[in-house]
């Protein structure tokens, strides 16, 4: 069973944030470190241009890691050769610092694309990370607030599970606002737990989570050039998970946990969102279906523009999960709205049904909406996440660069 | 060798448009007649949830077609059984009013889904159709002003070609503005010619031509329940179009033309479109990494609002190029805007160029751009088309319903 905490650190690690001066006054630079070598595991994202931090973690992911450095304000992204050897750099220098073995970190960056790493700023960065690490909870917001681009808030979770007596803690948090999509968009998220388990088994819970979290959110639809995933377990807690156990059962819920909050936060915060919006597909054919599903209402800019809108319109639902690609039968869809003014059927076996459309509005005018579209095709569900599509999206996104 | 023409009927065509009564001021009713029995193709939407008028004419496509009876106002989709038997009442009454044989006539829905159609006013609005035909151009401006919902103009092509010494007329007019994407969205289009040619050569020709124009478009990436793009053929002109001849290559590149033409009137009539955006990508591996390269780019809601904000951002560019699916090497991408005002590259083989942000500017506030994006994989070419992502597209869509 899964406990809900505050944010507090896992045994074994300590946390800083600072700034290093890539961005012009908040902090950009965060440093994670554990006393012991730990197992990881991590995602990647799944674009074709993947930035020179995503290509180096993706070679050392494994065993015998001691942490992670991140750096936010420029991506290190399409800028040729330099920015591979400045992503090894970074490894180096956090090693380094901490008197580690050489490539015991991996290297995250998020932020602008296409410049050059100023090489100068992020050294004397990761001595001040190494010089102020610490196990204070407070470290660790520091973190979370540095590796921030253009999130309004920090967004982190913590539980505890009880394995074997002992108390092990998952605690994560995660950055991501614009650019959020399946396939892991411009998102970089972190859980550090101080279980004892394998990399292998990590990789697998991992792989499978990620699946049924972050890539069921979607701001706008692009997936980006950094997107990252890890998980660090340091096994100081003395609590050993191994597979196909009950053990494993409860990891992985508390994972689920964690890695759902965090998508949902990152939706929360999607650029301009003013409605979290939650699709809920049941009794699909398949996962893959309901996934297909969940994932194309939540992503259909007309639908999200209706719900801006406040508009109960079903037409778009229904049209959405027509072009979804999945297999299913529009004769028998059923369509709820809910929210917490109530709940009301809109569509009933793929015919509109008359409802009160005064009784809609107040439901749809609340800042947190539940689509339930049931299907009667077989015993598969899948849940996404999403937001409305506003005037603030197309401000912000209008003006980036600029 | 094509000749642009101003809008005129092919030979044997007549046409009208009235207004019957189902929107409260504007024309909602079509009808195009041909004096002889048509050869006949149509393509239609790929959406799961297929509109009533959709499924009959999917059933009926072939030869001997008298015509096509259209509505807009209501969609005819998602009203159970009663609206495929009002399709085919549709056809019936059209027939029957202009002493054609049962099953003469396509038909074709567009407008508000959900809403059994008005019968009598649909019954005496084909009356007045069959009444009310001409073959004056007159009359087929008013079929396609009356067969617009969102839409903000008409949206007509029409050229000539010689074939054996005879004129043979294409010309075409559509529909479609909000939810335009590849495969087919919420678009009516028709083509009527006096070509003489089979249904089967039509057909093939059809299919890989809208595989080029209709589905390289995108407005915002919802497919609609209605769309339709049928073309018929009275043979008037006596020239005769046969299979694997220079014939059969001009005719299909006038088709193109027309076809082309209307894709690039819609993206230009885009809900709250304020730009017109052409994605060129040269040298792909395939036909398909071209296509699905260009339609990544041109769908994009971070390319779309960063072109709404004149920002030259070949991140996002390379970006939606990246998570596109296809097979490219990034590392030797190049990027180049451009407009009327002149041409800039931004990326070269991957790597960013320094360039003049104030020139950029100038380039990216014209109202049509071209992106093009130059790969060193292969020979294959694709185009897309498609517009920025506004304010006002948010408006327009957050309030269709209300």
């Amino acid at each position: 069973m899964i406990v809900e905490e505050k944010i507090k650190m896992p045994k074994g690690f300590l946390a800083s944030g600072i700034h290093a001066g890539l961005k012009k006054i908040k902090k950009d630079m965060a440093l994670i470190y554990s006393e012991t070598e730990c197992t990881s595991a991590g995602t990647f994202t799944t674009n074709k241009v993947k930035a020179a931090p995503v290509l180096y973690d993706m070679k050392i992911v494994g065993d015998k890691k001691r942490g992670i450095v991140i750096n936010s304000g420029n991506a290190n992204a399409c800028t040729a050769k330099e920015g591979y050897e400045n992503a090894v750099k970074m490894s180096s220098i956090a090693s380094f610092e901490t008197k580690c073995d050489p490539s015991s970190f991996y290297v995250c960056s998020t932020g602008v694309i296409g410049v050059p790493l100023d090489m100068k700023k992020i050294e004397s960065g990761i001595k001040s990370l190494a010089e102020t690490l610490s196990p204070a909870t407070e470290s660790l917001l520091d973190a979370s607030e540095a590796i921030m681009t253009t999130d309004t808030f920090r967004k982190t979770a913590c539980c505890t599970i009880k394995i074997g007596g002992e108390d092990v803690t998952l605690t994560g948090f995660a950055k991501g606002s614009g650019m959020i999509h399946p396939n892991m968009a411009t998102m970089l998220a972190f859980v550090i737990t101080d279980a004892k388990i394998s990399s292998s088994l990590l990789k697998k819970m991992l792989g499978s989570t990620v699946e049924d979290t972050f890539n069921m959110i979607s701001v706008d639809g692009d997936t980006s050039t950094n997107d990252t995933c890890l998980v660090l377990a340091s096994g100081l807690s003395g609590a050993e998970i191994t597979g196909n156990t009950k053990e494993e059962e409860d990891f992985k819920e508390a994972l689920f946990y964690i890695l759902k909050t965090l998508a949902c936060l990152i939706t929360k915060d999607g650029e301009g969102a003013g409605r979290f919006i939650e699709v809920k597909v049941e009794g699909a054919k398949s996962k893959m279906d309901a996934r297909l599903l969940a994932r194309s209402v939540v992503s259909s800019n007309l639908v999200k523009a209706a719900f801006f809108g406040s508009d109960a319109n079903w037409g778009r639902i229904l049209c959405a999960m027509g072009y979804s690609g999945a297999d299913f039968n529009p004769d028998c869809v059923d369509l709820v709205f809910s929210s917490e003014k109530g709940a009301i059927e809109v569509l009933k076996n793929g015919t509109p049904i008359r409802f009160d459309e005064e009784k809609a509005k107040t439901i749809l005018l609340e800042k947190s909406i539940t689509v339930l579209c049931v299907l009667k095709d077989g015993n598969y569900n899948a849940t996404a996440w999403g937001c409305d599509l506003t005037y603030d999206y197309v401000r912000i996104n209008g003006d980036y660069r600029s």
